[in-house]
């Protein structure tokens, strides 16, 4: 599982105010924490999350990630031109989160990153909004993979959000999102399958127990990537559990290591 | 979700030393608190797990559990006829449990319970032992399921154990165990698909989050029957979550609803 670290995001309330008054610390420590935590494959997600000055916002908040990790960065702002400026801040070629099938978002990065080593987040909305059916998910998604295949990227470098909703308002589940994760993996088995898992639980009780079974869930249908709190011990360790119950795991060796690593388990522990 | 309760079994140390000591209040005690937390279609297990006057000794104890219960029975023995011995015992319909393939276990159940509303638990192992395909699981099955039909025992009295062994020694994860509930789902819809969900996590750590991803999936695939411990709060917050995701629980109302009444969610809900 490629995990896009999501605690340094300025929709964040106390994030935010730590972007407002300049709080270096705060950040410090966040990425710190984060960066513990993370593999080398994995991404700390960076969002200022502010209309002025977001360029050079960003710019401040990935040096002060950099300063204490070498972990990739995934630079997150819903302006794609935001991103592209972004990007020679960064050390390492990192994530652009995200684009859509939205305005001219793919045209716009697509061909910036095409000769890189950057990967990207593609959502699977439009300009019609966010598509009720799996079937007007899939046909954003071909148009992008269309887009991809086009400028030379490869499927492996695309992190697929087939877009997760709150499931308390959901009629059937999340049978659609599987459907579209299915498809995903069926068509373009080299694309990374993600999404911000923690919007499934949103408007309920005890989050924590409805995202750890969704995750578990999506791991069947191939997700392989996602947004969500590495510092989530539970959430870590459904990852893991979910991971071995696939048979991916060879004797559950992960998920032994990652328990003893201190990852999960009892907080004790490390 | 059917729960089969199984907290009062003397293979569980705590217990068999409550019942050699004959250590009524203790038996009581953990009666109570399944009760509690139980629904009217749930059971309670009973199982001496003693050699001697195992049925004496089930007799003692159906009586304990049901002098502060009125939950269902399921007569828990790896000997069919103690199993039958047991049922007068119980003020209602309960369930056997078990049968299997071995020997003449459901010639000699089937007949006894054919007329009455008493459920059964069938193991899909015979005389060879547990099966390592699931064809040949699926064959024992299919060999259960007749001798049902033979006897006039409807599909929805009966429980159906895939048999569900550790993760930690598996090459495949899970998939053998999930062909086989999605056998028993194409072509015994009515029947339940049950099982001893904690074997899974046997020898390794932090067995309460393998336990949770494991139902997870399970429900995914149709279980709708497990034996489990019912104070196991996020094992129960994971069970609604699960079924809210396959959209069975319309607008997350069962879950929000046992959230509220305290089965799951922070211990000081309760």
């Amino acid at each position: 599982m490629i995990i896009i670290a999501e605690k340094i995001n300025g929709s964040i309330p106390s994030m935010s105010k730590a972007i407002a008054e300049h709080n270096e610390e705060w950040i410090l420590d966040v990425a710190r924490k984060q960066d513990e935590v993370l593999s080398d494959q994995d991404f700390i997600d960076c969002c200022s999350s502010v209309d002025e000055n977001e360029v050079e916002t960003m710019e401040w908040m990935i040096n002060l990630i950099q300063s204490v990790s070498d972990k990739k960065i995934a630079v997150d702002s819903p302006n794609p031109q935001v991103c592209l400026d972004c990007m020679k801040f960064c050390k390492r070629p990192g994530m652009i989160n995200s684009v859509s099938g939205e305005g001219n978002k793919v045209d716009l990065v697509f061909p910036v990153i095409a000769d890189t080593k950057w990967d990207v987040m593609a959502l699977l909305c439009d300009d019609t909004g966010i598509p009720k059916t799996a079937e007007d998910r899939i046909r954003v998604l071909n148009n992008i993979m269309a887009k991809a295949k086009e400028y030379g990227i490869a499927e492996s470098r695309i992190h697929i959000d087939p877009l997760i909703e709150m499931l308390c308002t959901a009629e059937d589940g999340i049978a659609m999102v599987l459907e579209v994760m299915d498809y995903i993996k069926e068509h373009y088995p080299q694309a990374h399958i993600s999404g911000a898992v923690s919007n499934i639980s949103f408007n309920l009780p005890y989050r924590k127990i409805v995202n750890q079974a969704f995750t578990v869930v999506c791991i069947q249908h191939g997700m392989d990537s996602g947004i969500f709190d590495p510092l989530n011990r539970d959430l870590r360790g459904s990852i893991y559990a979910a991971e071995a119950l696939t048979g991916e795991d060879y004797y559950c060796m992960e998920y032994v290591g990652a328990f003893r690593e201190g990852i999960f388990g009892p907080q004790d522990k490390k």
